[in-house]
């Protein structure tokens, strides 16, 4: 019997999908990374997934884990191994409204629990473009970002409990609802963020936040990221840090999303180089309920802290949204990103991150270094400026590795120099292993090789993925 | 040569402590557990530490840490083993007012970091009762808590780098300033926790916040413990998550207190069943600028959602603090509960969470419990009621090691009936061994297991203590 017969009689035979049927499987969102799984496997629930795992197991088969398969660093590359897809773990277990969690399978779609949340009047604040295919395993397995860490925090800061299916087929339950709970090793933590390369996630209970009743969001122009910083600083104080976004769009992107994404309009008649757009929420009455003359007191806030920038110099321009259909096109400008970097070619896409007041510094130095290298090579940016991520993209006047190899190093000198990381939110994959190597300290290097052994002897989980050799 | 020679050549003679000098390190501030050190030695910086461990590595020596020597579960005992005290390491290397971070040695005292922060405007936010003696190594090691969680998160939210020695005397370099950072698995959440078995933290970066430029502290009786929370949801909305405290205080916490606290003073010249203390903070000027009448906003909203509630019958009496001084009272009987708990005896003491609802449910379930074990058994109960945090006491009526392993085993027991953990702040060390085997996943047990046989194989860091057998 082979182990696909095996793993069928399980989880049934339409569920154990091969040939045609997995080939939608070999390529990812970014279409970079093709590799053809010897099947995708589809289980109902944990306990099929750790029948899996057992089987795996025992016969030393390669699992790499799969849900929203919109990821942008080859993480989920499965050559001739077992593809485990998530999908079908995607019931929404419970909404605790008192407690604030929800309780969640891993393919269940992110943009599914906000709606679910939604319904309650509670949020899931984490978000980014890819929400309506992302689902929380991926989240969790990545430690995704997006636009609103600034607020709420990474995926790690939301995640209160676990279900996890270890190497060797057996089922971990770390599904606690609690905010203080230290009772040995964190693993939770240590399964966040690792790619599915210690285990497999198939549950969590995910922190919910009080719905903002009211949100300011604008588009703002000012004369350099200083200003934007000080901006950020004078909003966090007069809001208590109520600033929930706060992303930096250059005139390139601008202008790009105008060339690339249908319906595009400009923020602003005049063009500017630096533009930012904030947004403000507000749970509390006494800042959202309309005053007297029928204004939003977080809106009013918001208009006269710009308005005395305005007049100081430093705000050059600023649109508020007056509605949520302006809110919304305002945000479509931001989360187009992933398509609008994406396209033309052929380009390398590096997700760095430096302390927030080292972003200008950044900008400075990364230009000379790239067109010294290729002199006809353009750059495109987009940062969520209130955590340091910056999204830079160059495209390269022709298809040359090597060339394309020393962009990214060029890149990743600057932000070494600047104390920043080669990898802030979208995680290692197979994209950043020669970054990995490099720059990340060898000690810490040995010791995660030392726990992923500990924890995959066989080393069937993700193989390739995160840690170089 | 001995291995102490061999060491005291490293670090200079007077700082490997032996004998009458190493006394006072053979018991901890609860007096409960007492072992001999070997020796107890006083590294000057990591570089010293790292040469310890090479040695201790090379003889397969145990190794523990100690650094405020506050704990309360005996994760510092050390029998026969060389004591590693970080104390020396006690220097603030930076404070980036901008990035609002902290650089620090291992050996800080936590009230030296606040101190540091406040010259800035800024503040460490986590704070307890031992803060005078705790260092930020231990505080690391054991994901501190205290009264602030609920606002700021544990430890590990507030942590973005850490250097940590290993077991074999490397120096592992993870001092991220970032707040996105997803380079491979997250081995400073790992260490986090960890108590020292897993490496020796010897310094950190950590998040500093703006300082609340107001306060609104008050005492406040209420009927039942779902009034309490009621307030608390009704003050997260109306000030959107500004509640930095949400302390629980019965009656008879009052009562001891009362008794046995120097200059300790009641709340209200009625005693009440249910005493909550809370406190908001205020950052923007809007919030804490005095108005026209004088009033703090902050101070005047807090007095309105008393007022409203004490005519709707759910609040019975409540005091706002007028000045610092009033509000530092208010914190003194809250920060006494180690004190006055751990005076009188024979007792048992629990550190457990439950989901915030559940917390009148673990009143009702415990006593009934402790009267059938020991009818003439007192409980004494102080609680985080912001973040389910539950610290109950038990005082026997005699010294009898099975009573009082019974006692422990029935509060757990509800605990564990109501989706709580057995261990909320304080962490394992030695006095929750037997709980960590009887009650923790026996799957996540052999997880921590592997990681701890995978960074340190020769079992030399803080042996015995976390992971049980």
């Amino acid at each position: 019997m082979t182990i696909l017969t095996e793993i069928a009689a399980i989880i049934g035979d339409k569920f154990v999908l091969t040939g045609q049927d997995a080939a939608p499987f070999a390529t990812d969102w970014t279409g970079a990374y093709t590799a053809t799984p010897r099947a995708v496997l589809r289980p109902a629930d944990t306990g099929e997934v750790a029948a899996i795992l057992k089987i795996a197991h025992r016969t030393a088969t390669p699992v790499v884990p799969v849900s929203g398969h919109t990821g942008l660093t080859g993480g989920t590359l499965a050559d001739d191994a077992l593809m485990l897809s998530v999908d079908r773990l995607n019931t929404i277990t419970a909404i605790d409204v008192k407690g604030r969690t929800a309780t969640v399978g891993a393919g269940v779609i992110l943009s599914s629990l906000h709606a679910a949340a939604d319904e309650h009047d509670l949020i899931f604040p984490l978000t980014f473009g890819a929400r309506g295919s992302a689902m929380i395993g991926g989240v969790l397995s990545t430690n995704a970002g997006g636009s609103n860490v600034l607020k709420y925090g990474n995926t790690r800061e939301l995640c209160l409990g676990l279900e996890v299916v270890t190497a060797d087929g057996r089922i971990m339950n770390l599904m606690s609802a609690l905010h203080k709970d230290n009772s040995g090793l964190n693993l939770r933590q240590l399964m966040i963020g690792a790619e599915g390369t210690l285990g497999i996630i198939t549950a969590a209970v995910m922190k919910l936040q009080p719905k903002p009743r009211a949100y300011a969001t604008a588009m703002v122009a000012v004369q350099n990221l200083d200003d934007a910083l000080m901006l950020l600083n004078i909003l966090q104080d007069d809001t208590g840090g109520a600033v929930e976004a706060f992303e930096y769009m250059p005139r390139n992107y601008i202008d790009r999303h105008l060339a690339l994404a249908s319906g595009a309009e400009p923020p602003f008649a005049t063009a500017y180089d630096v533009n930012i757009m904030v947004e403000v929420g507000a749970t509390s009455q006494r800042d959202a309920a309309p005053d007297a003359h029928g204004q939003i007191p977080v809106v009013a806030a918001l208009e006269d802290i710009l308005g005395r920038m305005m007049e100081d110099g430093q705000v050059l321009d600023a649109v508020i949204a007056q509605n949520e259909a302006q809110r919304r096109k305002m945000w479509e400008r931001r989360e187009d990103a992933g398509e609008i970097a994406f396209q033309g070619g052929p380009f390398v896409n590096t997700d760095v991150a430096v302390p927030l007041d080292k972003i200008s510094q950044f900008e400075a130095a990364v230009t000379p270094k790239i067109k010294a290298i290729d002199p006809d090579a353009t750059e495109l940016i987009v940062a969520h400026l209130g955590d340091g991520n910056i999204h830079h993209t160059t495209y390269v006047s022709r298809n040359d590795p090597d060339i394309m190899g020393r962009m990214v190093e060029a890149v990743e000198d600057v932000v070494q120099s600047l104390g920043g990381t080669f990898s802030a939110e979208h995680g290692i994959g197979v994209s950043k292993l020669d970054t990995m190597r490099r720059r990340k300290d060898p000690v810490a290097l040995d010791a995660m090789r030392a726990v992923k052994n500990a924890l995959d002897p066989k080393g069937i989980l993700n193989p390739g993925k995160v840690i170089p050799d």
